[in-house]
């Protein structure tokens, strides 16, 4: 029997799809470079039949992706060689909620929005988010540890994470840490799961923690002519305020905003950095953030600014920020994710730009960041009249020279995109040989045949 | 040669010492149960030591346990096998302190309290507190993933790590994810280090994150004559405060305190049990606290209260609580070190209080714990009359029965303890035998030898 007759066969028979738009839609995520290669689309609505999935997998010797709201942008859930896709996106049920504990147990196919709207509704708040939160599933989220724009305030996915529901590439089911928020009983499996991008096990079902309901936001938008002055800026807010956000992004990426979705921009005078601050509406609130501004305007780092006087507006500015990633998918950019530690960001980034424009002569650079995680994300525009295999090899090479100055300064190749197909070969920039060596040995440890996501992250 | 001779010609000379009193002194953690039977003690000034040995034991075939402040109480630091007591307590140097990152890279052998001084000093804060952290070190506490009194506030150990330097059990150096607040590239090592015990590798440096200084403490201690209620309390203070601290204790442990340190009684008239609560000061924080109590009161839940009135009256009621767990040493106490998800505690204390009544009618039993964090620590003190050995094994009994009753309850056989050799057998309580497999096989990947704490944790 071929694969998809195997698989129909042990599953409900509408689990199993081999139609063309099926293979094409579920085989790709949002990187453009790798086609879609699928044998077959498999949706189990049950942990069951993962574990089914995965055992004859075992069996037979095929090769599984496992796949959520493949909003990704490393390529970790493309299927472009002859193998089966494993959505989750039919398990999707909110299982359990404990106002006591706060917490959630979902299924891997839960929709990031679908959690924060049915957190909203208890009186309490998911805080990862993202600019694809309306398609990325939780299932996902939680294999490649996605970030966001509130990690300043609430970390990463990984913080939210009290249990997992996993099946192993050995087709096990393990059951970690059952939502206790102590347990010191050994190793803590649950962490390796997390950020391991599909290749030790498959998401099931997981044990969220939930945060208290924030106050109502207030933002800010600064203009800011010097890099380096961010960063004052950034010390100076965090003085008075603990942030709940903390972005800023270059004047390019702004205009190009701008103009994809008729937004007026924020000031009357463009700068050639905006830094965006969120910080909780409280008494005294707005006062106490327009003698931030007010100092740093003395201080001329800041050239001017905007606060909002509504959430409507609030929302208004965050535009700004959440739609650079889907503005700049127009150019099809090759997107570098770095991070380093915040205090190496000034030095680090005078490197960096120089190394863009001598290297990039011919692109136009869109930087955006995270500035209080210490994450940038440099996106390098293709020029149209490039081919796409061109321009992918030419910034191969430039990211090679980025990795030297990501070592240097202690840095991360990828700091919240995750490494798939993408940044595998860059991956000795961040982790040694020696740990490369033992992320091998547990691969081997939690799917010794390989059937999980073959080729990602450690090729 | 002998061993101590094979240590002494490959380290500086007084790095190794077989005298009588330190083979005893280090062998022993804060059990009593197992005799120490160390054969040397080697204490390196330097992370190339630390390897050196590693490497030695390799070659050699002998054993090392890892040793911090040995202030444990699970007997994963005691050495009565024959084993080579590695103590990390001269590297004990404050390596670095970035206040933009707020955070500091510490040797393992900084005692807890250094730490927390130091960062006091510098106007931030290490939040992982408890009674041994006079003595304790960082390297154990990550090791053991130390938890304390402000986890329902600031997490466990696990929370604080951004980095951590090991020598494997290979003998190999890993500089794992080196301070950085984002870093996705792959299996997240740190983490597995993180309460692994010894048994993985040796922890010979970390990067901490600091919290930032926290307000004054405002602590209340009230009466509550039933365990139910104690719940109760914790949710009327949770929804008007931020809670910095949530401690809950028995009437006969507090009288024990009270004796052993010459210390008044909290309140005028007694009460089964006792919350202390602490808040940050701050304007309007007492009346709050107060109208919190007031409501307790009129619910019929709390029987009488005192509020802090000075900083030094908050740290005479914390007295109450940090005694306790010295004050009943004098008992020889078993400690059982358990937690189920808050919201199942009314429902696990029932069964629990059952079984200790059925199963000790001779014992005393004094608990208290970390109700905030689902965290009770058990301790079942020793008749005078009883041997060691008679009273340990019946103890270990009962804890079987416990075991089941935590499984059905879906909680942790070891809270904040860790496994070391105490809990080694009750392990399948919480951990799976596909675990516990896994476990052994992430063992024998980072110390193929064995030649790391063997014995502990898996055995």
């Amino acid at each position: 029997m071929k694969i998809p007759e195997l698989l129909a066969a042990a599953l409900p028979q509408d689990c199993v799809t081999t139609e063309a738009w099926a293979l094409q839609s579920y085989g790709c995520d949002r990187t453009t470079i790798w086609p879609a290669q699928a044998v077959a689309v498999v949706r189990p609505r049950h942990i069951d039949e993962v574990q089914r999935c995965v055992q004859l997998a075992n069996e037979h010797g095929f090769a599984l992706v496992p796949s959520g709201g493949r909003t990704g942008l490393s390529g970790g859930a493309v299927a472009s060689n002859g193998e089966v896709v494993l959505s989750l996106e039919r398990m999707n049920r909110i299982v359990d909620f404990d106002p006591v504990d706060a917490s959630v147990r979902v299924e891997a196919g839960v929709v990031t929005a679908q959690l924060q709207d049915y957190a909203r509704d208890k009186g309490l708040y998911y805080p990862v988010d993202f600019a694809a939160a309306g398609s990325s599933q939780i299932g996902g989220n939680i294999a490649t540890n996605a970030g966001g724009i509130k990690v300043i305030r609430y970390g990463m996915t990984r913080d939210r994470v009290r249990g997992l529901s996993v099946v192993t590439g050995k087709g096990e089911r393990l059951e970690l840490n059952r939502g206790l928020l102590k347990n010191n009983t050994g190793y803590d499996f649950r962490h390796l799961f997390v950020g391991s991008e599909g290749t030790l096990g498959v998401i099931c079902e997981a044990n969220l923690a939930l945060a208290p309901a924030p106050a109502d936001p207030l933002v800010l938008v600064l203009g800011v002519p010097r890099f380096a002055d961010v960063l004052e800026v950034l010390a100076s807010f965090r003085q008075r305020f603990s942030l709940s956000a903390f972005e800023c992004f270059s004047d390019n990426g702004l205009r190009k905003v701008c103009a994809a979705h008729q937004l007026a921009p924020p000031l009357s005078t463009p700068a050639a950095y905006y830094a965006l601050i969120e910080v909780d509406e409280c008494d005294g609130a707005a006062e106490q953030a327009v003698a931030a501004f007010e100092y740093c305007v003395d201080q001329g780092w800041v050239s001017d600014g905007v606060i909002s006087q509504s959430l409507g507006q609030a929302a208004e500015l965050w535009k700004l920020r959440e739609y650079l990633s889907e503005t700049l998918a127009a150019w099809t950019p090759y997107k570098n994710d770095i991070s380093v530690a915040v205090s190496r960001l000034p030095a680090f980034l005078v490197e960096a730009d120089a190394l863009m424009a001598a290297r990039y002569p011919d692109c136009e650079v869109v930087w955006y960041g995270h500035i209080g995680d210490g994450n940038l994300h440099l996106n390098i525009l293709k020029p149209e009249r490039w081919s796409k295999d061109d321009f992918l090899s030419r910034c191969s090479a430039v990211t090679d020279e980025l990795g030297d100055l990501l070592v240097r300064h202690g840095g991360s190749i990828s700091a919240e995109h995750g490494v798939g197909l993408l940044k595998r070969d860059y991956l000795h920039y961040t982790r040694s040989p020696a740990e490369i060596e033992l992320m091998r040995g547990m691969k081997a440890l939690f799917d010794p045949r390989g059937v999980l996501n073959p080729g990602k992250l450690i090729g």
